[in-house]
């Protein structure tokens, strides 16, 4: 195998695999995402280091130079690490990366990694499921518009009486809150956001879908939504820490 | 802290982070699942090691028991581990341990792991999203029967067209699919299998929803539903491996 995605989990660096610190350990190149820099003093002295993760006030590297980047190195290098935030296979295009590879003819394999969709929960106190309150739980995007939900989706997210976890939510989850609403669900339903979690700016903060207008946080901030939310299970239980507001 | 609650991660010891690993060995005692054995090699030697694990043939250990052994340990120990399967908050009781031991009075934290859900999918080559196939997931146990799902719930996860996550599915699989091509999922709808995923006797088949029915493989077996597990982006692509049949 000549290149490896990995998955950096969601900040911290000591939430990384064993393997994948292991692989990053011994990478010729290691191409990574911004959600992955802090990751990157684990590379060997003397690698190759490229940022390919979008940065604010510059240009994303488009997804198709990222791929030519991978082939190219998978070409030229003995092993490269494609280190990517989070799992390479939730919301960040590892499929696309995995094919690139392939109809190169470059060997690849993937290596999971701790998703934000369950550390984020994890570092707000909620757990994702719990016997009588959440016996299952939908992780989607923030980044699509729900005005192009189907007629029937929001009512669906409603129906299953699960967790509900926005990713990336800053542009759109005022009008998922508004949506779900719409469909049905509690006004009341628990909030809680989570900025960064796992990071050194982590910022945590508890509402209510409809106090969830309001919230007052940088990206990237993930939602949890759900009677789940109402728990706070860390060590010191704030419980009390609502959002700021505008 | 003197309680950690550690995920494991999904079986392949290497799969667990970095500081699950750390804490794992400077415990004074280990409390593990029996998913999470193969990662008790990581203690240090002459930790106290505990399984409270289901294995066959013998009864289990019941949750109250191990909440108890947690405090007790808890209270005498300088450092207990307490390893679950996958992430301690996704379907693995967590938050249960978590209040006995903050009824307690005991310092606790817990650590992420990479659940089945993920890595399970990853195994097989399915990723969870996939622009223009897949925008969410679902995550739900098969260990409840879906004779109880409320009328519409069968009817959401169809709406949400979105991935399909069954963990612990062997038992209800065969009610699943069939609420779920009643609810209009298409019979052909790709189906993925993942049996012990990341283990030494992992296995992966495919089929299609109408053909779950008589797929036969041993616990503890995940179901990945929906367009994405049409998809095998593993490095050799065997993509033809059907599910044994009864």
């Amino acid at each position: 195998v000549t290149v490896f995605l990995v998955g950096a989990g969601p900040g911290d660096p000591e939430l990384i695999s064993v393997r994948g610190a292991r692989l990053l350990g011994s990478a010729d190149v290691v191409l990574h995402d911004s959600l992955a820099r802090p990751l990157v003093a684990l590379a060997r002295p003397g690698a190759e280091i490229l940022d390919v993760g979008k940065s604010p006030g510059s240009t994303p590297v488009p997804q198709s130079q990222i791929n030519r980047l991978l082939v190219e190195h998978g070409r030229r290098s003995q092993r490269v690490v494609r280190l990517k935030g989070g799992d390479p296979f939730v919301f960040a295009r590892g499929a696309e990366e995995v094919r690139a590879l392939q109809a190169a003819g470059i060997e690849n394999s993937v290596v999971p990694g701790i998703s934000a969709a369950l550390a984020g929960p994890t570092s707000a106190g909620v757990p994702l499921t719990l016997r009588g309150l959440a016996r299952a739980f939908t992780v989607l995007t923030g980044h699509e518009d729900p005005a192009n939900w189907s007629s029937g989706y929001a009512g669906a997210l409603v129906a299953l009486r699960g967790t509900i976890v926005v990713m990336m939510g800053t542009t759109y989850i005022r009008q998922i809150a508004r949506r779900l609403m719409d469909a049905g669900l509690s006004p009341d339903t628990p909030v809680a956001a989570v900025r960064a979690a796992t990071t050194r700016t982590e910022e945590i903060c508890r509402s209510t879908l409809a106090g969830i207008d309001d919230v007052v946080l940088p990206s990237p901030l993930l939602f949890v939504i759900g009677g789940v939310a109402g728990i706070d299970l860390r060590p010191l239980a704030p419980n009390n820490n609502a959002c700021p507001q505008w």
